[in-house]
């Protein structure tokens, strides 16, 4: 299996340690390589090194320390601006602001990042992706300068792993059983049964038995829904992606 | 750089050759390393190799022969329904039916998606994406069953290349200049001079010279905007991808 891809893990300590341009160009063109539809490359990559701008980041992902500590924040946009401006340009008429086409630029978006994170990896740098992109998109979009058809949709933090992340670097996440998010044929859905089984062994380690003296909760399944993702968290952040994916231009609420 | 990355190209012509099971699973464990929120793997994956079933789905992809040559044809879902059911089986309140767990969980597909299709490439399989998901996302739930809770986000045909195809491997697609995409700090709006010089290349090519014959049309982005991707394609299926979001349970209309 590609290294890269069967040592992933995500790095959350990082050495405050520049990385080098040619690094950095070696990730950004391993992006450029991803299949992007009709070749379009609906996206906008936003290369954030300078302290101070990764500073005023912080507080979009909730000031975990890596957002300054590693050597770049790369958040990853769609943009369906850039080709609209060229059409227009070309007296041909751009019909891209909308629903569909910000679904089709988020998969070409999310297709590069992923080779960016590859290839990251390949080049012994560690990265995290930042879920709370999506919680807090109206003010990266303020700090990023972000115009009318350009929306973030996940972010990358990217630098030189820590001593302790290096020794750690063996210590891959535990999945689901493969037979759980495989279908063959058609879709199977799941009984009660199946579920147990496929649960059991993510429910029965050492890690969830910690987690729920921790957390004082009697399951996992309470500790996602009450502590990590929660019915309200989930409720706002729906709604002001919304707000903002109308503000961008791509939805009419 | 990785090789798959490097040489990454889009194959439509296949060997009628079924993929060996180990291959498959190789794939699909790729998939399975990829980042997931909370570790949840809001996807599933749906691996059809019966000639039947792809059979029906050939026309969800406007009968694109590779859809019955290939080795297999794989539907990447959003799936929150699992996660979903095994909270309620603990008495845990799940709220990620939802746009915004939509979005966590079509990030989540995607990355597993690039993993699959580099793994398949380091294989010396052949893949390609096929943008018509969401076309036709109503019929591709019908054949492959999807359940609420459950939606298509891309596909990928995979298979052993024909041999035109491998003779033609270092045939890369062009893309823009790394500039076009990438911004350093914040986001640098694009000047009408800036599109001139960034989409000069792409304009200027042989290729471009001959798509401009065929289509008897004057510049290239009048392909893109009259024949490839027009404003009636492009607002019937921004409104039937949002329909069938609300089907599934995601987005209320």
């Amino acid at each position: 299996m590609i290294k890269a891809i069967a040592e992933h893990r995500s790095v959350r300590k990082f050495d405050n340690q520049p990385i080098h341009p040619a690094l950095m160009g070696q990730m950004l063109r391993a992006a450029t390589r991803a299949s992007t539809i009709g070749g379009m490359q609906l996206y906008s990559i936003i290369v954030t090194e300078d302290t101070e701008t990764r500073a005023l980041l912080a507080p979009c992902h909730f000031n975990q320390p890596m957002v300054v500590q590693a050597g770049a924040v790369v958040t990853f946009c769609a943009d369906v601006r850039r080709f609209s401006l060229w059409c227009e340009m070309r007296g041909a008429k751009a019909s891209y602001h909308n629903f569909g086409w910000w679904v089709n630029a988020a998969i070409d978006t999310l297709l590069a990042s992923e080779n960016f994170a590859l290839e990251a990896e390949n080049l012994n740098l560690g990265i995290c992706y930042l879920g709370t992109t999506l919680y807090t998109t109206e003010q990266i979009i303020e700090i990023l300068e972000l115009p009318h058809g350009v929306i973030p949709i996940t972010t990358i933090v990217v630098g030189h792993p820590a001593e302790s992340e290096i020794e750690d670097r063996n210590n891959l996440t535990p999945r689901l059983p493969l037979e759980a998010v495989v279908h063959y044929g058609k879709y199977t859905d799941y009984t009660s049964s199946r579920i147990d089984e496929l649960f059991h062994e993510m429910e029965s380690s050492e890690q969830t038995a910690r987690l729920l003296v921790e957390n004082d909760l009697p399951n996992l399944a309470r500790i996602f829904t009450e502590r990590r993702y929660t019915a309200e968290d989930s409720a706002a952040f729906s709604a002001s992606y919304r707000q903002i994916l109308a503000r961008q231009g791509f939805i009419e609420l």
